[in-house]
């Protein structure tokens, strides 16, 4: 009798993205070219905190934005607007990006332009958890009016992440959001995780997340 | 020469869930029960909006809550705790709930003992609205703080609503979210779904929407 054959789709998939992840990472590294995959809920603020760190940051480094997105172009307008380039991946669909996806976009720029990509995720707290987009590092953002139990519903995205942004902190005034809570489950599940208190809108915090992000970029690149 | 032969797996995906959901609304109209599928991103407020509707309904109907969460039971406590019966759907890394998933949901419900069903769905723009679960109706809660702009973002979610609720109207002196931009271009891609403005947090606009759906239910079971 023949054993059974258990073919895994999903194990298949996440193998393939985790492997053409690695060869864009390389491919960035060589070329000199820092990238962070920026993760969030839909409106948690992606867009702002990317406008505000082009605001500190074009005049020491090029910096182009990946924007995903299912449908629209509200977001790369922006970007465009603020005198950066944009490429827009429209999923029609999709509710995260992967590896094939940024292949495609990476492989639009001529990487010897750019110093910093940032990549804006579909706003999905699930699914882009899963996928590696060849980012050297992983951020998410998770604004105040969202509340501060999200980390013990979605646990993946606060285990894979380098950073968390907690994003509109003006607000904290009008939403049971506990920072000290966050922070406390944030040790526990992933002690590595760097954490800021920020508003995009006011300014507040902004710059301690930059020198993170600076910090991160000298450590790949070594400049 | 034969023809190719295309194999579209999410094609066959969607309609096996189609014709379950259809199995599942029958059973659930033929018991006299009816469900509304409540979506969401993560934090725009669905377990306060479902929690305000059990204590402005429970006097009439008999509820029951499916709570889908990727991983933990917050959710499902909060609404044991209202006395309400909750029946956890943990999915472990999916982000959305389909037909299956909320077969084995209902089977274990005895349906004699409940009018209504609400559905909490994995919070998420995105997938869930690919997915018909068997409710009877379907709507979405947009937070002031996500922003006016997810309409064009997530359109699809948009398209298959009946109702949207606008939630968290008391905080929207803190943000820029223009209602009636939301409510033209609404009209314009699904001129069907009722709009209401609600704080479940303060209780205005609750009860205007509770009024559309024992509407919802009295059109569906003739009572």
């Amino acid at each position: 009798m023949e054993d059974i054959q258990l073919i895994d789709i999903r194990e298949h998939i996440l193998s393939d993205n985790q492997n053409l992840a690695a060869e864009i990472r390389q491919k960035l590294t060589d070329n000199k070219v820092f990238m962070i995959n920026v993760m969030a809920s839909p409106g948690a603020g992606k867009t702002s905190l990317i406008l505000a760190a082009i605001k500190q940051l074009k005049r020491k480094y090029r910096i182009a934005v990946i924007e995903g997105d299912i449908d629209s172009l509200v977001d790369s307008q922006k970007v465009t607007d603020a005198g950066v380039r944009a490429i827009q991946i429209r999923t029609g669909g999709d509710c995260h990006l992967d590896a094939s996806m940024i292949q495609m976009a990476v492989d639009s720029l001529d990487l010897q332009n750019y110093d910093l990509v940032f990549i804006e995720n579909i706003g999905n707290l699930v699914c882009p958890a899963e996928f590696d987009t060849g980012a050297h590092k992983k951020m998410m953002i998770l604004s105040v009016p969202e509340g501060d139990d999200k980390i013990l519903k979605y646990p993946l995205m606060f285990t894979v992440c380098d950073a968390l942004v907690v994003n509109k902190i003006d607000t904290q005034s009008m939403f049971d959001f506990d920072v000290e809570k966050l922070k406390k489950r944030a040790d526990v599940l992933n002690p590595n995780m760097e954490i800021f208190e920020v508003s995009s809108k006011t300014g507040k915090g902004v710059p301690f997340w930059c020198e993170w992000l600076e910090q991160a970029i000298t450590e790949q690149l070594g400049y």
